[in-house]
């Protein structure tokens, strides 16, 4: 998003990321949202009973999205260890809960559109990672 | 944005909100980091002790427009009552950031593309509010 | 909890609310915690089809009282109307989880758990609004 | 909390933490709380501008305690990787924000509080992911 590039650009601090840290917020930002409407529409479901596994996998990534979102957010004095672990969380909960909504991509066009979400998540937060390697 | 409108068409249930539900959802979720990203900005800055106030209206904008996201996101079985109560809280803090935000907009970019995010979120959530009270 | 009224006691800001805002905040606390158990004890039961309405508004319910309790731990130049409609917010969502959760809480002790819970929460928020009123 | 201890008895899943589930959720709800009131109490400190780092790193602790919370809470179908790398993330932020607060301990009480309950979460998350090993 535009309004995220310029609140990164007119901070006082400068961020740990040197590239990609834009992509990330709104990646993370994006499949927050995307994970809670999809555990509510499988939750909608006939099937539900069969799509508890989604559901469950959905709250997570959903809630560990929303607050990757603002560590890398936070420019401000960041700890690289505490970065690099919510980051490497982030990218297995997107790993697992893609992996997980792609098997019901066939009968659930919202499993699928949430797999791509969680698809783009997880490269993005792969990619900051590397980035702070390189920066480390 | 275009996933969350795939998300809110694919699934079973049908929206509350007639109109509007995803700018709704995507103006919270945008103004949800905005000022995660504007509160870091605000306590880097020189004159931190006079943003004290634009900080801590900040987190409370962030924290509401973020479940305030979720709660509209989620279509099944809603509760009316806590639905208007929640947007009208959002609206109210957003307001309330924005017109903070606002003050020091001539000093800090941030709090400019920050008082922004709040006036879109304020009117998103007043739209969906006049959408509910259609609906009842 | 005894940590949670050292740190209001300790604050260089006094709390807008005269009374109750220790318990308040510890009622929001637990009810988000044990919503987010009863969500997932819901999901694993048998009748899960059954068990929909409930499901979300246990997630509904977690998520405002998690942000309530941190509105009401915030001191620091609080602005009253916000506060104030996230209370009401907090108090109405309780009432509505609680009283599904107790329509199941002869076949599931969770959902008891759950609705004493809420009852709790809804009670300490409305506690807060009085002492709010009287403040004002 | 004996409330979420009978959540946890009561759910129809297994926790895969053969034991301290309960302290760990306790222990991360806590910190949660007392986290959000520390930045709070901090930015309305005369020395904010010192303060700086600790209100930083308290506001990813709370954010990060109160979602590990969540996931250690689920206990449906748990994946054990994220579980794990959530723990760690947690462990590394409350060792991070506590040994912060323990700095300015002296001459705020509240940071001492928080640095209490940083210690006691880290010990929780470390037992759990020890717990983990076990299970493994």
């Amino acid at each position: 998003m535009e309004s995220i590039e310029r609140m990164i650009s007119t901070s006082p601090s400068k961020p740990l990321l040197k590239t990609g840290v834009v992509d990330c917020i709104a990646a993370c930002a994006e499949c927050a949202v995307i994970c809670i409407s999809c555990a509510d529409a499988c939750l909608a479901e006939a099937q539900v009973a069969e799509l508890r596994r989604c559901i469950r996998l959905n709250q997570d990534c959903a809630d560990i999205c929303s607050i990757t979102a603002r560590l890398v957010s936070r420019l401000l004095q960041p700890e690289v260890g505490v970065l690099r672990a919510q980051l490497e969380a982030c990218a297995l909960i997107c790993a697992s809960c893609g992996a997980e909504c792609r098997k019901h991509a066939q009968h659930h066009e919202h499993c699928t559109v949430c797999a791509d979400a969680c698809r783009r998540c997880d490269e993005q937060c792969r990619k900051a990672l590397s980035s702070l390697q390189a920066a480390a």
